[in-house]
């Protein structure tokens, strides 16, 4: 790498946090009362599944931007009906939403975040809003400079204002910035704007038998084992 | 106060910060070369002067938003013709209006802050971009959850957008969020818009010979000394 970025921006569910593991801990904990013993698991999956799809028609102009939180209870609600169980009460509903504010940090998170901060800004640019991702960041203990991301744009990523308008609200140039993600599609799209680029591999993200984003597919400025590599070879 | 807050919002140049000292401070190290021994103090008040008159074509719609990064340059140039000065080469120009972003903070602030975090959220609602804002909160050793403030909503205080928007984006009612200012205008908007509001004074901000904002002029829910006697009474 020729320059070193001045900011790091960050992929969060599944790149620093361990969703599948707390979203299908807050399931279980809520719903087994109500439906019995299911694979919480595997609904998890699926509600992680809906993602992408729900973001597609603001993506495409055929909606207007709603935040995060409000795309997880309307996808919370299909996935329910999929596995044929009765409809969600509306407030149990919100409740299971906000359990996306509460993810456990990967172990190599915080103390990774705690050495990049001392050279570089750092924020989150995830798809997450910004009241999600504030309440996340005091959970987990991340120390952001500022968050950037979906909402600044009133878009969703990987589409091209995410990414720009992140870097112009911290009044950086997109090469000044680097992209950080365990996810390929992400990171392709950060270095066709001209953002630097980091990957390292989340290899239980979705849980056992994971398929996709096992290893770095793109030519990216650094390729890592964990966040704590990763700070490894920026701060040298 | 019947509930308190969940989240404090902070006015930032006066309230947290010496604008009156740093900038003087600036202008009398790059322009004494030039200009020799002036009134540096003066030049600084009168460039804080002509800051709430360049924002209102922006609150009266007349003008496109742009952030204060820009405001503080024009004014600059303004200032400077104004004193019968030769014109501002434009780089120094640009590199003087960065001197908003070192201010250094009034020294009962970084204390004041570290305590306050244990119990609130924290975020500036300044007039001042998120650019300028992330490079200030890291000089001063501010450690806030978010920017918030004027280019959130494109528009700058008193405007409601401001203090709205702000709320809305953290994902609180305006009665969750306290806004925290040296200044009874600011109070005084938000407390319209149904935000808790708490008063210090800050009695040089101007330097000597402050007319303005020597006490409470308003029905606040707080009035304190400072940053720490805010602390201490909130946090009983």
């Amino acid at each position: 790498m020729q320059h070193k970025p001045k900011a790091l921006f960050f992929d969060v569910f599944g790149t620093l946090t361990d969703w599948h593991s707390s979203i299908s801990q807050a399931l279980s904990a809520r719903l087994t009362p109500l439906y019995g013993a299911l694979d919480y698991g595997a609904m998890a999956t699926s509600w992680r599944g809906r993602y992408q799809p729900s973001m597609e028609p603001i993506r495409q102009g055929d909606r207007s931007f709603v935040p995060l939180d409000q795309l997880h209870q309307e996808n919370l609600k299909h996935v329910i009906l999929a596995h044929g169980l009765p409809d969600l009460d509306d407030n149990l509903c919100r409740e299971l939403a906000m359990a996306w504010r509460y993810l456990t940090p990967w172990p190599d998170v915080v103390a990774g975040l705690d050495a990049l901060r001392q050279s570089f800004l750092l924020a989150p640019v995830s798809n997450g809003n910004v009241a999600l991702m504030v309440v996340l960041a005091r959970h987990a203990g991340f120390h952001f400079d500022m968050i950037l991301g979906a909402e600044m744009a009133q878009n969703y990523k990987p589409m091209p204002d995410v990414y720009l308008r992140s870097a112009a609200l911290i009044g950086l140039l997109p090469e000044e910035c680097m992209m950080v993600a365990a996810h390929n599609d992400d990171l392709q799209a950060a270095s066709a704007l001209g953002l630097k680029t980091a990957f390292f591999p989340r290899l239980r993200e979705y849980g056992p038998n994971q398929q996709t984003d096992l290893c770095a597919q793109g030519n990216y400025d650094l390729v890592a084992d964990d966040l704590l590599d990763l700070a490894q070879q920026l701060l040298v």
